[in-house]
Parts: C-alpha cells; sequence; structure tokens
C-alpha cells in the first residue's frame, strides 16, 4: 500500500465472509463512493460459489457511472491466500446456516422462550456462541500466521463473544467489532430533538454521545447536541410517546416489518433506570428476561415482532435471486452510501481522516466496573493505526446488575467454548435472563438444541 | 470497663431483640462459661414482656453451679438506654413476625417458587430485607448518637443487607455480621478427613479454610489440615458420597429434620464448580435458581426440606412455654458452650485473645473482584479493638457470575430501602435467581407479598 | 449564545488575567480569525489599567481589514462582572510578579540549584505553587458563586496544581489545563519524519500521538503518521543527532535564544528511557534532578540555556511599550493564527467541530498507574458539550519512578496549599528531585525564598 | 515428615548460608527450645567448611540439658542436596563479604554520603542488590527444580529486593521475608504505654499492630493494646522524648553501640508525617535523603552512630573464634530464646499453631495504593499450609510519596538484576534519596563502586 496525493492506493482487504450478499454489498457499494482508497478485496468464503460471484459482481462495479475508485476483487480459496499480505480483514460470516438458526430461535418456544433476534443472548445466542468460537478461533490463527499485523474488523454476531474469541486466541490481534445500533439511536434522538425542541440537527454523527455497556446492550449515559444537553429532551419525549410508542415518519408501521419497533421497550427502559438505552427494542428485551417477551402478545403489546427465522430465509432467497441476475448482468448494481462506517474507519486508520465512534474492544478500564479483558462497547478514537478507547467511567448503578450479568456470562460461554466443556457451556445457558426454566427443563431445552445443530458442535462432545 | 487480672470486668453489652429467646439464652449461656470476661446486659426489645423475661432467666444464671462469671441482667425501655455507654451491641432481632415470614416464605408457592428458608435471598429475602432496612437505619443511628464507639455485631438475616445498612446510615460504625455457617461445613470436612484418610482432627477450627463470597453463599477457596490441602480430600469424598448424599452420624434422617440435609446440594455445587460452597444446603439452593428447588419433589430428590413456617410458629411456641417456666423458677437454665463465638469475637477485641474467623464486612479489597463497599464474607483477624479482613483475593471465575449477581441484587435493595422506592425493590426482586416468572406475574406476586406485610412497609407508599 | 447558521453567537468569554499582554494578545488574534464564532470578552486583571488597555486594543480589531469576527471587549472591576453568565473562563494569570519569579528561580542558585525556568516544578515551581493555590480557589469558588456551568480553561503555571486546586475547590467544575508543548514536539516528529524517510507531513496534527504523564514532564507512548509507527523513526533520528543537538531549520542557534535547545535533552531521555519525551528541553530538564542542570556548564553541554528572569522582565517591558503604542492608535495590532487551539477547544465544546488533542485532567483512569484525582496530561475528545479522556493505558515502567514521584510531590503542594501548612509545604521541597542538599541547607533555602515571597504567602503564616 | 501425638517429627529443613555463625546459631538454639517439631537441617554454605563447623556444633546440642527436641544436622555440598525433600528451605546468606559491604557503606563517605548500615537502600544496598539478584535467581530455581513445594523463608538484605527475586524467578514460590525490626518498635510502643500511662503490657506480642510499607521502611497506621488506641499515648511519648531521645533502661548509651539509638528519627519521622515509623533509627534515617544522615555530626545530633563495617568485622572474628571454641569443644552452646519467630511461622505453617505477625510478600491488595506484585510488609495471618496477608488499606498519604518512591526504586533494580542491565541500575541509583549528586558525580560513584565489587557483578559488563 502506497500514499499518493493523499490517497491511500494498493490497499489489500481480505474478506472473509459474504455468501448471504448482505454486508458484503454494502461494503461494495461504500468502497465504491469514497475516492481516498482503492486496492484489492480478497474474497473468502467457504462456500466458494458464493465468493465467485460476489468477485464478479465487484468488478463490474468500477464501470459504474457513480463509481469513486477502483477495486479489484478475487475470490480465493483458502483462508491464507486471503490473508497473506492484507492490511484489513473484514469477518462477516454467517456461523452455520438458517437452519440452525431456526433451532436457536424457535426451539425455545416450546418451553415459552420468545426471542426477537436469538442471534445474540438467550439460548440462541448462546447457541450460536458455542459454534461461532471455533470459527473465530481459526480465523485468529490464521491472522498470527499470515497477517499478524493487519487490522481485523469483525460484524459477526455474537459481536462480543466473537470479538472476544480473536483476542483470547491471539492477544496481539488488533481488531476490533462494529455495529449500527448505536447509529439507530442517534437519529432517535434526532427526532426526539426536532419533537420537543423544533431544532434540527442535520446528520446523526452531530448527536454526540457517550457510550458503554455490551454490544446490543449498549447505553449512552451522555448524550449531547451542540452546547445542549439532551437528556432532559429524551425525558420529555419519552412522556410524550413512552406509553403509545413513537412512529412518527416510519414508511410502514411496526406491525409490518420485522425489523422495526415503536421505541416502547427503549423508553420503558429509560423509565426504569434513568438511562438511555441505545440499540434496537428487539435486541434490547432479549437482555430483560420475560419482561417484553413474555409471550408473542406481550410482545405485541410492546410493539414490535419477533423474527420468524422463515423471514429471513425468504429474504435470503431473494438476495441471492439478485445476486444471480448481477452476475448474469440482467441487472445493475446500485451504489449507495449506507451510513455504515466500516470505510471510514479504515481510513481513519489509515491516517486519512480522524474519528470518534463506538467499537467493541477488549476493557483496558474504559468500562471503569467492568472485569479487565471483558470486550465492551464504547467510544474510541480511530486514527493512524490506532484505535483507542475514550474512558466511559463507571456505569450507573441502575443499569450495572444487568450488564455485569451479560458479561459474566459471555465470558463462561467463551471460557467453555475453548475448554470445549459443554457443561460450562449449560451452566452459561442456566444464567441467561431469557432461560426462566426450571433446570430439569433447562437441560432438555439444551440437549435438544445442541442435538440440532450437533454438525458445529462436535468438538464439545 | 477495666482490666484486673487478666479479666475485664465492668463490661456494658446492649443486647437489641431476644424476644425470641433463641440467640439470646445461647449468648447468655455462652457468657456464663467464661470466666476473664463479666458485666452487664441490656436487653431492649420492642416486646418488653420478652426483655423482662429474659432479665430474670438472666439474673439467676449467676447463680447456677456452672456458672463461671457474674452478669447483670437489665431489661432497658428504649434504645437510648440500652445504647448509651455500651462497649458491645448485639443485634439479633426478628424484622416482624413469623406472620410475615409466612408470606415470605409461602405466597411465592403459588407461583411455583419454592423456598427452603426465605430469610436471606430469593423473594421472600427480598420482603425481608425491605423491612429490616428501616429498623437497621434506626438501630444504626441511635448507636452514632448513644454509642459511636461502641462494636457492634449482627446476628440478624438477610445479614448482608442488615449489615450493609449499618454501614450506609453510619459510616463509621464498627460493626461486623457473624454466622456459623461455616463451622458446620469445617465439621463436614473434619467428617471427609476422617472418612476418606481416617485422619481425626480434633476440633472444627483446626480445619482452616479461606473464605469469600457473601453471607449464606459462602465459598472455601483453600481447606487445610495441618500440613494437608483438604481439596483432594474433599473431591474424593464427593465421589463417595455426591450421588446418594452423606448421612453418616446424623442422629435423625433428613427426612425427620426441617433443618438438615445430605449435602448434596453442596457436593453438587463443587462438582459443577470446582469450589467448596460453605453453606447449609438449604441456603444454597435458594441462591441458585430453580435447579435444586424447582418443585417439592425435586428438593426430596436433593436430600432436604421446605421448612414450612407452621414449623418455625410451633418451635417459637415451645421455647415460650419454656421461658415460662424459666422465669416461674420451674425450670433451670442449663449452661452449655453453644459453639458460637460471639464471646470469644467479644475477648479478642478487648484484647484477651486473638482469632482469625468469618465474618461479614464491607470490600475494602479483600475480595478482589467484588465492588468496593459491598458487604462481603472472608475471614478477617480479630484482636485489640480492631476485626481486620484477611486477603481473599480473586473469586474462581466459575462462581463469579453467580455471587456478582447476588451482590448486585442486594445492593440494588439496600439502595431501594434507603430511598424507599418500592419500583426499585421490584427490579431487585426480579433479578432474583428464584423469580423466574414473566414480568406480569412477578409484578402480582411482588405486590401481594407487600400487601401482606404492608405495615411494615409503610415508607415505600 | 445561539446557534445561528452554523456560527455561535454572543458568546460570553471571562478573560481572567492578561495583564502581560503575552497569552491576551494571542488568544485575541486568533479569535479573530474565527468565522464561525462571535461575542463578548470580559476582561479582568487585578491590574486593572491593563484589562482597560486590552479592552481598548480588542475594540479596534473588529475594524481590522483581515477580521474575520466580532468580538466585544469590555474591561470589568471584579471577578463577579466577568463570570456571570460567563460561557467559558479563560485563566492566564501570573502569580505575583517577576520579582517574585527572580526569587524562584535565581536564590537557590546559591545552593547550586539551577532552573531553567521555574515555574513548574523544582524549588522555584513550588514555591509559585505555593502563591498560586489560593489564587485558584479563589478563582474556582467565584465560578462555583457565578457561573458553576461555564467551561474554565487554565493556560496558568504551575499548570498542574492550579488545575487540581480547581478541581478540589469545587469538584463539579468543568475545567482543564492546556499546553502548547506537545505541539513543539509534533513539530520535531514532523522533522525527523522528513530527515529520516524523506515523507514531509503537511501539519503537527497530522502527527498522530498517544500522550502521558503530566504537565511539562509528558511523554509519548504511541506516535505515528497515517501508516507508519514513528518510534523507529525517532530512534533513527536519535541515533543521528542524539550526540550533537538538532539545530536544522532554526532561525538562531540555541545560544542566542533563551527558549530554544538541541532537543539534546528530550533525545537523552529517550536514550535513557525508551520512551518519547513531550516537552520543550528546558522543562524536561528540571524534572530530572541535577542530570542536566547540575552547572550552567553542563547546561550548555545539554545546548540550551538557562533564562534568566531579567530577560522576562525586559521582554515584558517591550510588550508593555508596544501595548501603549496599540492603545495610543500609533501601532496597528497585526491578525495572525498562533497555532495555539483555544479557540478550537471552544468550537469543540460547542459542538461546531471535533478535537482530539492533550490535555490535563483529573485522572479518572485513563492513566492506568497514577492515583485517581491526579492531574494528568493526556489525549481527550473535545465534542459537544464534553471533554472527555482518551485511555493512555499504563505507563512505561521506565518512567513511572520519575513521574509518580512529581505527582506525589504535587499532590503534597496541593494539600499543603488547602491546608495553609508551610512544613507539609517543606517536605514537598525536600522531595523535589532538584532539591538535593542536606536538610539544613533545604531548611535554609526555603525559608529564604518563603521571606522573599511572604506578600504572597501570608496564608502560610 | 509425620505428625504424632500432637507433634511435627522429621521435618526437613535446609539452611542455605550461615557462615557468619549469627543466624543460623540463633536457629539452631530457637529449634532446641520446641517441643513439639524435631527433624533434620541440611547445612549449605558456599564457605564449606562453615557448615561443616555448624554441623558438628549443631549435633551437639541434643545433648545439653536444656535442650527439649531432637534435631539432627548435615553439612551438605550442593544446593540439591539441600534442597532434595526439604519441607522449609531458609535463606540467610551474606551476598559477598564484608569487604563489598566495605565498599558499599564507606565509598560513597567520599562523595559525602553517609550511611548508616547500608544494606537495604542507598548506594550501598543498591549495589549489595546488583549481587544479590543474581544469587536469589539461583536459590529460587534450585527451589523450583528440588523442591517446588518447600515453603521459603528469607532473612538476607535487601529483604524487599531478595524476596522479590524469589517470586520472579519461580512465582509459584512460597516464600516470605522475616524481619525483627517491627518487634523492637513493639517494645518502644511497651515501654511508652508504661512511661505515659503506667500500664505494663507483658509481652511486646500484645502490642496489636497495622504494618505497612517495605521492609525497613515500615510503618504502623493503627496500634492498640487491649481497648486502647495507642496513637494518642505514642503522640505524649513523642512529646516527652521527641527532642531529647529516648534512652531509659538501655544498658549503655547509644554513644556505645553501633545498633542502638536514642529513637529521634522515628519520633521526628511522627512528628512530620504523623504516622508511627516501625523499624529501628538506623534503618529508617537510610531512606530518608540527607535528612537525618547529611554528616557525621548531625548523625550524632539525631543520636545514633554510623556502623563501620571494621567493626562488622571484628564482631565477625570474634564468632569465629567462638565457633572454633564450640567445634574443638572448649566452650558449650547456649540455648535461648532468641524471640525470634522462625520457629512460631514454622510451627503455625504446619498447622500447630496460629500465628498473625508482620512478613514480606508479594503485594496482592493488602496495600491498596502500591502496585500489585511489589512486595510490601503487612501482617499475615499464618496457618496450615497458608500465609495470607492481612488487609493494610491505603497507605497515609504523608508517607505514600516516600514509600511508593522506594517500591518504584526496588522494582528498577530488580529489573535491572534480571536484565542485567548496569545502565537501569544506575539509573535506579540516581533515584535513590541518598544519592544526592550531579550526575557526573553519581556516575563516578557508582562506576567506582561497582569495580570495587565487580567479582560479583559479571554478569552486568
Amino acid at each position: 500500500m502506497i500514499y499518493k496525493d493523499g490517497k491511500a492506493e494498493g490497499i489489500k482487504i481480505a474478506y472473509i465472509g459474504g455468501g448471504s450478499r448482505g454486508w458484503a454489498h454494502t461494503l461494495m457499494s461504500d468502497l465504491a463512493t469514497t475516492d481516498i482508497m482503492n486496492g484489492e478485496i480478497r474474497l473468502y468464503d467457504i462456500d466458494h460459489e458464493a465468493a465467485r460471484a460476489n468477485e464478479i459482481i465487484g468488478n463490474r462495479i468500477k464501470d459504474l457511472p457513480r463509481c469513486r475508485s477502483v477495486w479489484n476483487y478475487v475470490a480465493v480459496d483458502s483462508l491464507r491466500e486471503a490473508l497473506t499480505g492484507a492490511d484489513f480483514v473484514i469477518i462477516s460470516i454467517m456461523p452455520a446456516t438458517f437452519d440452525e438458526m431456526e433451532s436457536d430461535v424457535h426451539t425455545p418456544e416450546k418451553y415459552g422462550i420468545y426471542q426477537s433476534v436469538g442471534d445474540t443472548t438467550g439460548p440462541g445466542g448462546i447457541l450460536r456462541a458455542m459454534r461461532s468460537i471455533p470459527m473465530f478461533r481459526e480465523i485468529a490463527a490464521a491472522v498470527r500466521d499470515y497477517c499478524p499485523d493487519a487490522w481485523v474488523i469483525n460484524y459477526t454476531n455474537p459481536m462480543t463473544v466473537c470479538t472476544w474469541t480473536l483476542y483470547r486466541e491471539f492477544p496481539k490481534i488488533k481488531a476490533f467489532g462494529c455495529c449500527h445500533e448505536v447509529f439507530q439511536m442517534q437519529r432517535i434522538l434526532m427526532k426526539a430533538l426536532e419533537d420537543v425542541t423544533g431544532i434540527r440537527a442535520d446528520r446523526r454523527e452531530d448527536i454526540k454521545t457517550t457510550v458503554t455497556g455490551v454490544n446490543h446492550f449498549t447505553w449512552m449515559t451522555d448524550v449531547r447536541y451542540k452546547n445542549m444537553d439532551l437528556y432532559p429532551v429524551y425525558d420529555e419525549f419519552v412522556r410524550k410517546y413512552g406509553d403509545e410508542g413513537y412512529l412518527i415518519g416510519k414508511d410502514e408501521g411496526w406491525e409490518n416489518n420485522f425489523f422495526d419497533s415503536a421505541e416502547m421497550v427503549k423508553m420503558n427502559l429509560f423509565r426504569r433506570f434513568g438511562v438511555i438505552a441505545a440499540a434496537g427494542d428487539r435486541h434490547l428485551a432479549e437482555f430483560c428476561g420475560p419482561y417484553y417477551l413474555s409471550s408473542p402478545e406481550v410482545v405485541r403489546k410492546w410493539k414490535f415482532l419477533l423474527t420468524p427465522v422463515s423471514f429471513r430465509k425468504k429474504e435470503l432467497a431473494d438476495r441471492l435471486v439478485r445476486s444471480r441476475k448481477l452476475v448474469a448482468g440482467e441487472e445493475d448494481f446500485i451504489i449507495w452510501r449506507s451510513g455504515e462506517e466500516g470505510i471510514d474507519q479504515i481510513a481513519a486508520i489509515l491516517g486519512l481522516r480522524e474519528l470518534v465512534t463506538n467499537v467493541n474492544l477488549p476493557n483496558v478500564g474504559q468500562v471503569a466496573d467492568l472485569p479487565l479483558g471483558a470486550v465492551v462497547e464504547t467510544n474510541a478514537v480511530f486514527t493512524s493505526g490506532t484505535v483507542t478507547p475514550v474512558m466511559a467511567g463507571a456505569m450507573p448503578e441502575s443499569i450495572r446488575p444487568h450488564v455485569s450479568r451479560i458479561s459474566e456470562i459471555q465470558r463462561t460461554i467463551v471460557e467453555a467454548g475453548f475448554t470445549c466443556d459443554r457443561e460450562l457451556a449449560f451452566e452459561a445457558f442456566m444464567l441467561d435472563p431469557l432461560v426462566q426454566l426450571p433446570m430439569e427443563d433447562a437441560r432438555l431445552l439444551f440437549d435438544e438444541m445442541c442435538e440440532n445443530t450437533k454438525e458445529y458442535l462436535k468438538m464439545y462432545y
């Protein structure tokens, strides 16, 4: 890689995963919009056909009129090929398939346990973690062997556990985990600002926040717009919309969108704890036991939906159809700016800009009252060759019992994954706030979920 | 108080509580057995008749042939009279009556929540804490006003919350909480030592332990006899008896004794976590969610019983009958050495001996990974005018999620008690491992339990 | 203050000090160069004439052709007038006069103690601290009374002690201390980069650094330019110039400039400790005992000069002459961009931009191995209404003995100032690395220095 | 080793050193006085003749009338023989000879640096540390190889550095360092108690103390006798004797005894810092720079003496003469109880008693504000198979700058010893409070001291 005329040229990025054509296409599009970087993307997926399709799609982008930089896409056959010489590694894999996710999400329903997402926490999150840890150990080991100095960006859930695994396998890894849930909360705060005061902020980045917690169970302990403290503004907003939900400006109602909500969960959490919860309602609810998720009816009362995995399968099928059309040249790739920060982070690490944003990293003291080493989500400064956490301080005491409990469960599941200890994984399972079952039932459920996904859990037997 | 011929004479002890004639009589007896101290006991109970009965009983003890020291008993009418000039204050109260305890223990059964004790944790422990905090604030304030330099010994449950309250109300208080559950575990280790190796230890004090955790959810991270590490010994013991329970030498089976067990819970905890759990099975089980307590049948499988409050009422009635006989002179008080350490602790604080034993104190670092200020149970050195914690170090990671969760709940309930915040108390309630209910049901149960005991909860309304 | 068209209008800034016409004129000039803010500057100085002269000079600036924003200057007669309603408070005072500084710097020379600056550490720094603490207590108390929500920016030395005093007097103060020494080190690193690799960085801000330590004894534990680690580059630079000094591009030699050096001290510190020292040689040398400062000859060997206070007096006289000409209209104020960051920090706090830069703040964990509460210098994120420290982590062990010693001395002198305890100030004095004297001589020197400046030390007697 | 009738029989103790016949004979005598242990002592000294002489002397003891237990002494030729199978290892070596110590103590006098002992801190302590670290690495490695489970008791100075070295070389070592200086302070407090109040304590062990700091620079933050706080008592004592010294009951005046003093240094430290310094004046003075030690005249003013190494040589010669007589049977070994605690500690570790006393151990949090891992001196509980630190809490702020400085120097010298880095040792040297020299002179002195003792410093060249 070289710098020339203020640009970084010849960057080598290894992209691990991408078979589902979601994040991969988002990144391709974002890369096309930048004019300060170019280079090569090595595509590696265990589904080689998928990588090859992405290669074809990617290499056509440079000819599109709106494309502002040239990126060459190469599908490769091994992690080694992808990683050797890489400056950046992006991990966006699906741990197993939607069939396993179907078990993660829906098997617990037999026992009255409902999950709105099922990829982060709860019984589903724990099973997914059990599968993911061996995969991430393999990736971390390959990074150590082939590109120890590369920066590794993880987008895969369960975010905290996956990032933790990378560091535990290869402690010198330069990795961080990225998630856009916090951005969405900044957008809600923009709406609250306008709704309550009439002031319009231009961009969600103008809402400045102090982030703390763990991924998808993140909190904002301080929110500002210019010289204004937005805590009183949000308080007013919650008074107005907390009971009935906030839906203004939504294209379709929450009832028609499996990924939407009326923000009632986060507003209720603010009422309960006095701290702004900063992730989507569907994620937040899963950390809170059977409070917002005790039954499908209760879920509807809180105005969001349980996302069935069948819907995800349908979406995937649609994406694959579109992918085939893109490959066949029957449809044109559309370049848009996604709002994701991946390319901004890369640019900042390369010294082309400076960025302060939220990120998942091992705790070195940025969260004063979680154990050192636990992966936490706070702001960090991204700048030439460094990603340095910003102090988040002590957590508000009202949320500490909840967040520390989750962090302990995550540590336990990582330990279970590294020692291939199924009993310990079961201990983590029983600690989960959603797993409110007599031990005997918890055991039955856990065993069934393991059995359903056993192809990916051989190391635990 | 003066020292004379190696004795401490004229010690003034305020005894708060005692109406149930349990601990009070134990202490009276123990005091009679010492020959290095004497003095005055001021008896204060909100049931003045009870205090007066104890006065009469106590003052007869000095005439008994086995009595080795003279203690004068005086029933007083106010905390102020009891405390003014006191060297020591002993708190052993019943927060409310067995009627309230009946609600604590049995109301949750309607929702399938079973508690073996119900005075420390679980829904019962939380309601009891709500009642106790205002009482202990009052006592701590009175200590500050009338005898700020006195040593305060608490025997009341919920131990951790009550001791925490004393320190929060009056931070300079010299208080600690005492509990004998650890002693019982030392006795079991004596049996294990003999059973496995044939070696007989003379006294439970010869089993040296490193204690950590919170009261009734205490753990021994190191156990020794002379130069022998007892961890392998206990491991062998658990292999032998873990499946069927250990009952050798028990006077009656666990099935006939509401306070006994076959030690299967603690042995199972050792198997699960690799750390020696050091309290009675009935207490330990309550911290573990519906694992050992999911139904009365499961409880029997683990070979212990749920103690009905009706049984406690019957016992109390028996004690009151006996008390009346003692007062009437129809029966003689019997002096025995109870095995409790209260008088040893007093003697050590007075510089008459030195003692290392387990005690409940605010964390100043003795438990490295629980928050500072949280009340924890570890060893401490009792010696002239000081009770200084011994380092327990970091908790084993396997038990940390469980213990830290409990400690956070305890902090939350203390906060709720000091702010008289019923909603916050409900948050603590929902965090409890035994409260595995959908939020709606949790609310119903909590409200019913509050309603049942509302006479003592006025400050929360 | 209001926001309009992306500008902050009507900002109220209290400027405390400024009589020496140094920093005050720098700020006036910088304010004139911004086009995103305007407002009012209240000038308060105990020398009212000085404030009035600055008022006249300031109010003429808006008519200058290069002026881009309108600022109204008002000299006021009291701290109260200056502070009431202020959004920002800038403190840039001279604690006493150059006469006192003459004693600070030159009295110790009788005892063989040489100081190159004498305003931060060493015997001079300690006496100056003794005088400053009462002044800063008064300012902090006035901020609490008149503008508790204002942001307070301190430029006065001894920086650490003054900032610490602000926080100790008024713990909720939103204060920070600013110093440009780190910028100068960034410029040296630009030169090193070019010298060693031929690569030219555009701006000193492009050299990204991790700053740690205490003001004027600051260190860079990580230095980057784009994707390049500058540690090996600086290592090479020191190999090349460490023995003879680096002077390339200096307008005049160090021998002709009391504020210049050949950077030999910082290069030697790098050799000794393996960490980049990041302040001017004249400051760094003072923290190191009689290593670089053992005699005027040794100082010359290290290629810098001892700044005599007589020179400072002459400079001040020159500035006052110029000030009189500006007031009389005989000379025009010249607007230039100073390179200081004050207006950038203000703009960032107002949410007009984002800034990551070094700043002095109480330690909340950003320096892992200095005590909490000690004022330290690290990077911080300046953004809407917040200045949040960035994690600097643990200090390299090689420099920790030196930095922690200085920090302890600073804490001691603050304690002495708040308790008006001259003996404790003497203890701090004896702990100073430059005070290498038998106790008897240390006492004589301390007493003489106190006597010389006693007008400002009455509270210690 | 076996237990029989309440005794520990067949204990195997390796004694490393002993050639100077000081500590070795003390231990032999103490062992003879116990009736609860017996066993074998393997004597290893690089001076094999010395070991053999001790063997002969030792084996005669069992026939003496006052001898209460049988110990067999065996001189061995290698560390391996000494350590294999050992239950305990006692290290009491002289790092090099009194010739080297002569350089340590007296060479600095040329530069006006006076040391009263010269074996712990100051330039002498640092050179001694440089020699000792390689020796202790060797011993620790041998313990790891031959008796990893043995308990290792160090008596050698520099105590802190030697103990630190043992742990750094073999982190799992069960070692601690013992020193009797604190006992002496307990005796002084007994005298103060009697002098001020007329109350006589029976034994120095009855003065209960909270110890903190580093060896020979130890402090008592709490001192008690029975229910009495001795701080006010000592305060009164210092008022009475602080100016002129306390000498009552001393057999000979401090002017005639190189190891005595009038306790003026410790009383002055109490006045300065408000904390009780708890070591001999001769040691304490060395940590305080040229305060009490600025010249021989000043030393006399503080009423103690500089111990010349020639005197130590003479004493050694006397001991060797006596040793030869003992070997030849011309003189009888006299059994006395020394007041040292070695055999009590051994008995406690074997579970034959319990002991709370001061000891040097790595910091695991017992001193809250010194770095973890630094060797500190606090109380610890000695009991069956464990030596567990008692919480000393945070150090008083007045002494923290001094103690933390010393601890940092000790860490630096350990680092220098392990990396064989002479330059780093010189950095430690310059940090020492007694080394108040211009850097050039410091270098000359350090080089001369290294040259004088170079036979033991080869690894640094």
